[in-house]
């Protein structure tokens, strides 16, 4: 990419692990989207649309205790369930909840949290999901910088739905003449994306996280985070908190 | 992957990245497949083919400038192109040489040597490209072991052609029933080269080193490196070098 790239050229690159940020991020002056498919940024986009205020993205439990001491809501998930003692878990359902409407809701994950964390230094971080992937791309052509799609995996390994997601967004900016001269990760991407997308669920059968949470009798939340468009907001990063 | 090994089962995982190995690598006993199709790896072999002894891989130029000054034969690339002052670089074509026959040569390259220097605490690490595929195909099937197919790439971002052999691996893999439930990236690599087979040079006209290498007319080296089988050899790293 590097050789061939033109002037008014953006980057468009899928980055498929949180751990391989650092080698993906030359600047500031970009546009970060986080990608944690089954289920964490669903489950944020579920919240906007459900009316929560922010959502305070924590890496660790133990910030997450803390929070939750001082009275906060706080959603917390490891390895596909929730954390016990803590009130939430990242099932898209559980945002739905019009108890959460107006409220801030602390969340940490096994991987989302985390790709969120090692963003932090970029300009802009934003939230996708299938669920809002339009209002995603429509934010990207308008913004006009450098993208970095950040899937956030499986503990750091490459994982199939958020790589598809990133395969998506690239099959709709492709079109934009600033992001011509796409990466190899990118290209890929899509390939996966464009042999996927007639039946997702069905392609994402023999995939890692589908069988971990398929046992784990999450079969609904799958459906639920495969739909595209249900809500048109995106989640941007701002201070410490995910807002609109 | 990990919830549902079976005891008999051994990991079969493409590592995209040389920086996200330390993510793949859990244990010391499995065998480590480096692939850098343009052109490391592909050279590798072809000096093998042609009798080379020994291929000591070096990740520093300085290392490489060493062994000069000790007398050494010595190859050294930097953004595809020789680097001023060595004998050598790493097109496939430069190890045909019948003077090298029987020769030790040290070796440094901008994407596999590094890879090989990441992977060295494995206890096997193997060579593999394109041109000698069956080869390590057999020799993974005999030696009944967790797989890592570590893709060099470029600059430790992805990249398409060494994900491709890695899915050509795993295509060839998959029947053995010590490899069912492939990894994510497992899958990806497979479906990425299933859809490529026809026609890989087709398919990597777009890729990023592909147009690299265009640039630096390469074109020969490119149809040389994506033949198959015309070594039987599996150069294998003991000690600080690789040999058969």
């Amino acid at each position: 990419m590097e050789t061939f790239e033109l002037p008014h050229q953006r980057r468009l690159e899928v980055c498929i692990s949180p751990a391989l940020f650092p080698v993906y991020y030359q600047s500031k002056d970009c546009v970060v989207v986080v990608i944690d498919i089954f289920r964490a940024t669903s489950a944020i986009c579920t919240a906007f649309e459900h009316g929560v205020r922010s959502v305070i993205p924590v890496a660790s439990l133990e910030e997450a205790h803390e929070y939750k001491q001082k009275g906060y809501i706080v959603a917390a998930e490891r390895n596909g369930e929730i954390v016990e003692g803590f009130d939430l878990g990242n099932s898209p359902f559980s945002y739905m909840n019009p108890q959460l409407k107006g409220k801030d809701v602390v969340l940490t994950t096994t991987n989302g949290t985390k790709a969120i964390e090692r963003a932090k230094t970029a300009d802009k971080i934003i939230i996708g999901s299938f669920l809002n992937i339009s209002a995603v791309v429509d934010f990207l052509n308008r913004e006009n910088k450098n993208v970095i799609l950040l899937c956030a995996g499986w503990k750091d390994r490459f994982n199939m739905e958020d790589t598809l997601f990133a395969g998506a967004v690239v099959s709709k900016l492709k079109e934009n003449p600033i992001f011509t001269g796409l990466a190899d990760s990118s290209l890929a991407a899509l390939d996966l994306y464009e042999s996927a997308k007639s039946d997702m669920n069905a392609y994402l059968s023999g995939s890692s996280h589908r069988r971990r949470l398929q046992k784990l009798d999450l079969e609904k939340d799958i459906d639920y985070c495969l739909q595209m468009d249900i809500s048109d907001k995106v989640p941007t990063f701002k201070g410490n908190a995910l807002s609109l």
